[in-house]
């Protein structure tokens, strides 16, 4: 990140080839799916992909069991396409026979959007049957991976997907700034101005990409450089399957203490994803606010909530942490619950 | 940006506002604008301004002597806004009288967009002209200020425009990421639900900024941060004015040497902004592609051309640089030419 690319560069242009390509085969898709990458948050690569992947008279059904899959919703809504939402509790999975049944009952329905890890909850839902249930039916699949890829296997072979969206900062440890969509070849190649956007185009950034490498609009090239780096760094870690046990290690110590310190997790177990824990608030006069100050003087940053309807806060066991971070976190925790407690007791 | 900052966390939050609060000052517009910044390239802020602030209804009249006229043409036309061009030649500047005309003859029109330094040519519009005529016309002003903004001194308080959209790696020489809008706040008021699109909808962003400070997606820190950075250093240069004059002696000492060499600049003196030449391709065996790689193997990247007719290239002066680059360049190209003649001569 220290060195100013030039980004019509042949060097510039190498490096984003070669990100290209790993991004592809993270997901065992080189030979049916090409990525795309798509400068800003993992929210502009959801956008992009709906703008350009559905077609504009065809019908997007968003299963929605959290805060990313409504926001899918609103911004298909937002730029006039047709969309319906299969809706679940928060701590409930998608389950694979509802999305049947939704799909049966509307023909109309051309493409089904599935949060994969929704960052709302921590909660994983289930990838393997749902793409199931959207081949059998004859619909595409577009999946937001944002909170999975990297640390959860997504191999497209045996897990049909027509577009898989995520961004460089979560799970590949890359830092913000760029997205991307994994779209099969044959579907993408059909749409060309389908999108409402020239910025969010995936279509036109690809055939870019195709043409001379090089991306349409000035791309964040330190940005760039980092997911690189990242990328090697994930597989001296020993790809996929390495870190994901090193997040699922994390994220077992996270419960089994936190739980010792009285805070009731979320989700029930089954449910749990490996990146970000929810934890409901407990009462007796605490404030989450005060306790992120506390633990924010110590260099450690909690994550607020986002759930609809209970008061409840996030810790999150993705990046490049440590099992004696999670530890000096439940540490801080504990003494800040138990300065908590003495004081209580003294009012 | 070497620091990993927390985007939800106070002292990020911090870093924004001031950043926010710079931009605004930046065209003297503290009292009457709010900037809203919008990660991705500079064209995501074109577009996102558009689509924001030109109401459905409206119409947006694009005043067009380059790629980047033509690019927000597209752009308003994808999101399926009336527009219409007023075209000129792209060796000439938009001339104040046929804007006046263009809106005369057409009461639809709303908005109209100007590009204050066609990146295309390296040409300079007249902002103070043309704004002027738009007031007078009852219509407001879009500046797309991208490549000026930062070297070229825009003072909204004299020169009404209703919005101005540039980016954090140009003139300002952040790093690229990261682009913004300094849009009017009471035009801007008005404007909610009028974007195509949630991520690039300025009013969403800037309603999300009063809210809690906070950016409605993860934002690029690091890129948030280099701009913080890259606005101290233009402080410390002695502000626009200072660094205007930089790249005015640059440009000078560029024009000069470049000449000598038997170069062409494609643009009238009078029209030559200070931030880019366009130079003719000469003949006589003439390859740009050559002479960027004997250049490049110096450490010297230069810039292909973008003219829709000619043959030609470009060099910027732009940047963190110094007088000597630009001595050591035209040196660069001074041998590369010597030697091309003597090969030619030889063959």
């Amino acid at each position: 990140m220290r060195r100013d690319w030039g980004s019509r560069d042949g060097d510039f242009v190498a490096m984003s080839e070669g990100v290209r390509a790993r991004l592809t085969a993270l997901v065992d898709a080189t030979d049916t799916h090409v990525a795309v990458p798509i400068q800003g948050a993992g929210s502009y690569a959801i956008e992009a992909a709906i703008g350009t992947l559905v077609p504009r008279g065809g019908k997007l059904l968003v299963l929605v069991n959290g805060a990313y899959g409504r926001r899918a919703a609103d911004m298909a809504a937002c730029m006039g396409r047709n969309v319906a939402t299969l809706d679940c509790p928060e701590d409930q999975a998608i389950m694979p026979d509802e999305v049947e049944r939704a799909l049966q009952a509307d023909p109309a329905v051309t493409d089904v959007l599935l949060v994969h890890l929704e960052t709302t909850s921590g909660l994983l839902n289930p990838l393997q049957a749902v793409a199931a249930v959207v081949q059998a039916n004859g619909r595409r699949l577009l999946l937001d991976a944002m909170s999975s890829l990297g640390a959860v296997p997504i191999d497209l072979r045996t897990t049909p997907c027509s577009a898989v969206m995520a961004s460089a900062n979560k799970c590949l440890e890359g830092v913000p700034g760029l997205a991307y969509v994994i779209a099969e070849r044959t579907h993408l190649a059909t749409m060309a101005g389908n999108s409402n956007s020239v910025s969010l185009d995936l279509h036109a950034q690809w055939r870019g990409f195709e043409a001379n490498g090089q991306w349409r609009f000035t791309p964040p090239t330190h940005v760039v450089a980092a997911l690189a780096a990242a990328l090697d760094q994930l597989d001296a870690e020993g790809g996929v399957a390495a870190r994901g046990a090193r997040y699922g290690r994390h994220m077992a110590a996270l419960v089994a203490g936190i739980s010792r310190l009285g805070f009731r997790p979320y989700l029930a177990k089954a449910l749990q994803g490996p990146v970000i824990l929810t934890l409901l608030a407990p009462g007796h006069g605490f404030r989450f606010e005060a306790m992120y100050q506390a633990l924010h003087a110590q260099g450690i940053v909690l994550y607020p909530g986002k759930l609809t309807r209970e008061a409840s806060f996030r810790i999150g066991c993705i990046g490049a942490i440590t099992q004696a971070d999670i530890e000096r976190t439940l540490d801080a925790i504990g003494s800040y619950m138990h300065a908590l407690g003495t004081q209580a007791a003294a009012d």
